[in-house]
């Protein structure tokens, strides 16, 4: 009984406006305070910002706990792998700063307790959400063109590997240089260096970058399609439900009755 | 009576085509003086500049008063903001541009008479406002990309620091240098040096890439698709209106009259 | 009565599918011919090709005077703009080469000789001028622009002078140096030299970019949207038309014909 | 009769959903093989590589065998150009990797198996085939594309050619400098250098990037605007043929049939 009390009164807690407000306020704190780090700072005002720490992290525990108390289903919570994700992080954020090796570990997550912004802001978790829906879509595209990749690295680790090891090394450093190349980073100094060498290499530049440019293009020609195609339904389904205009569908139904009747009348009058 | 006389001539005045294409003359003509400011002039040139210079301020202070004293309900001119605008650059222009440290704040405030070219043009000032219309709608997606830039660049001051203070030092410059690698301005510079002490720091460079290119593109795509939504139903309600087309609520209208009529002569050919 | 006999000839010669297929041949033979002369050639293959030079101007001219004489009403030749410029290209060529400082300018207009490609095939004359159709649209977009890029010029020509005269010593460098900035081309380098005397000269380059880009960004789906809708209209008609397919507007007739039947077998019934 | 029997097995081993699958794993061994080589390794690892080539190789032939025995009519088989392009990559990997010229062909010719990856997984074919089919529509925008690019490096080469004959050495050459700069690849670094000789060379690289950029988003939106139309008119057909939905022709039909009985019971009536 008195279990079910708490998890009431800490569930109106939680969807109380001020307190979901006051969330964002200490996130932001958070995200301020992981910047200010990044400066050369005086020893007291370091000190100052370790206590700030201390205290977000203490918020940050009490919140969860909070949400999670006020979860009905207690086993449900973990299901969301926002709800996950945030516990992860605070979890970690606990860790000590102070030992050496691990001092840079705890420092970074800290930086993730930025992404509690999106955990808590429906919007983004919204656009998040629809972002890596799109990302499926993409998959043999995706497939195709590091296969692309990977036979034209294959083919630079092999032949460019004596003219510079360093760009052409082996087939992962070979991967890495053309997608600089790719990105169009300085690629006529890669080229002209090996087309000492080789003077027909710039056909291998040039073809990978057509092939790479035009996979590119179709994939997001291919997303563009795709996203338009479902505003375009949304779209008009929304327009015939809200403005009640009737589809072809009606016109046709309403036809169908008008010459039912037609007959009905046809077979009436005569009597 | 007297001063509603002036008003009406006023107002005259000002709607005149002539007087319009003329304050278009000379704000081109206070455009090219700036340009022309830029070079090295004799010294009897830029007092002929000079000159000019306050002749073009004399006559935007009387178009100015000519528009405020044209308007009905004088309240009401500073409520447009391009009035506003207008006059504001105008009255920093009447500043004296002798005294040595105001003297470049006196000839940056007169390249804004520039911008008067958007205020007049009404096809420009459309045009604007529409962009300007168009800015909400990326909220969310330029927030998150914020999010994106922000947690990358605190992890970049943290990590790379001690590589090269010149591009990490703190996190504003890493904003700026990630800013840098999205543009991709000699971006394998950057990555280069911060794999020497960290090898797979690539993986830092590349994920920031892709997931700013991502949500670039998805902001992109989020734009086209509402401009094309917009121009859509403008269309659609256009030629519905424009050539008097019917809709399909015409034709569904057009059958319920021929139902009833229908009805009614069913019950009326027995008789 | 000859001369009618001539130009009818003359008019077969024209149109024949063999001579279209030569003339475009020898455009070819004349393109290749402007490649191969920028190579280190023996002096006794140049003197071929400076013969063969003279070949192909003379059939150009033979060409350009049949269709000259082809043409039925003389005077409506030269109101074709293409025919113009061919007829220019053909006549500059016949220049002399030989003398010093033309013969540059003589080797350059024999350049032009391959845009007569465009002119002689039709898909490219049609691609061409629907390129050049879609330009008065950019009118306002590219003025806006403009002046975008004409303010930052005259404030970079202004505050930056000092600091490297060779990028932004007068509004006419600062211009270039803007639109190198806007194509991201070490723009960095740009950036960092202002940024030791104006530290925060990076809102300068910064708001630049994201201004232009927008501004880009609009023209660019201005354009796909205008392009858009032309198709969708264009498609709607054709299929309307091809399929001898209904519109709304022929259902609309039917029904109104049916409520007249209606209504006068409404009348009669009684009878 | 055992020759068909022999087929039948083979045909049941071919579509296998196990043996497919096995293929797949094999080619993406085939493919790492080809990654791995490119690093140094010890002699051992080097035998044992070369063991698994030779295993792959022999997998690779039977499987092709296999195909060919399981086709029903086995003239067929090489029309299919994706069955020619396995048997050729296969027979070619055949040849001894030992002497010393042929050696580089031979390893080259392995990283094409990866592109067996594609001939096997249907997706990606499809994927590659709607690829292609989009290339003819681009015909003569590249074409025009070409052309300007072949009169702006016919002129650069005269002009420039001896500013730096590295650059503007020869028309090929010349359009590779000019493929550099629409790239933006340190296109100001070939333009500042023209610029000390002809200060209006500026003018040349402006136009071209504005020509080839305009040409570029015109082919880009062709693709786009094609792609959008044809994906209309699927989805147009296939939400009709689904949903059962009617068309305007559907009503139109039942107009027509409603006009016939009207105008027959208008003739029944009066009896």
């Amino acid at each position: 009984m008195q279990s079910s009390q708490i998890q009431a009164t800490l569930e109106r807690v939680r969807s109380n406006k001020a307190f979901e407000l006051f969330v964002v306020a200490v996130i932001i704190a958070s995200a301020l305070l992981v910047g200010v780090k990044t400066y050369e700072l005086p020893s007291t005002s370091q000190r100052l910002l370790g206590w700030l720490d201390h205290l977000i992290t203490a918020f940050f525990l009490t919140e969860i706990s909070i949400r999670f108390l006020a979860e009905a289903r207690r086993r449900d919570f973990f299901k969301n792998p926002w709800n996950l994700f945030d516990t992860l992080v605070v979890l970690i954020s606990l860790m000590p700063i102070d030992n050496g090796d691990m001092a840079l570990v705890a420092r970074l997550v800290r930086v993730f307790r930025v992404l509690r912004m999106v955990s808590i802001v429906p919007e983004l978790r919204v656009l998040l959400s629809s972002l890596v829906k799109a990302l499926p879509q993409l998959g043999y595209v995706v497939l195709l063109m590091f296969i692309i990749f990977y036979i034209y690295a294959a083919i630079g680790a092999t032949l460019f590997e004596a003219i510079n090891p360093v760009l052409w090394g082996d087939i992962s450093i070979a991967l890495l240089t053309l997608f600089r190349v790719m990105t169009f980073e300085d690629w006529t100094d890669v080229m002209y260096e090996t087309m000492t060498v080789y003077p027909l290499s710039w056909m291998y530049y040039l073809s990978f970058i057509f092939f790479t440019a035009f996979a590119f293009l179709n994939m997001v020609i291919g997303i563009v399609v795709n996203v338009m195609n479902d505003e375009h339904q949304k779209l008009r389904k929304q327009a015939a439900l809200e403005a009640h205009e009737p589809t072809l569908a009606d016109v046709y139904r309403k036809l169908e009755t008008l010459e039912q009747r037609l007959a009905q009348a046809g077979t009436d009058a005569p009597r």
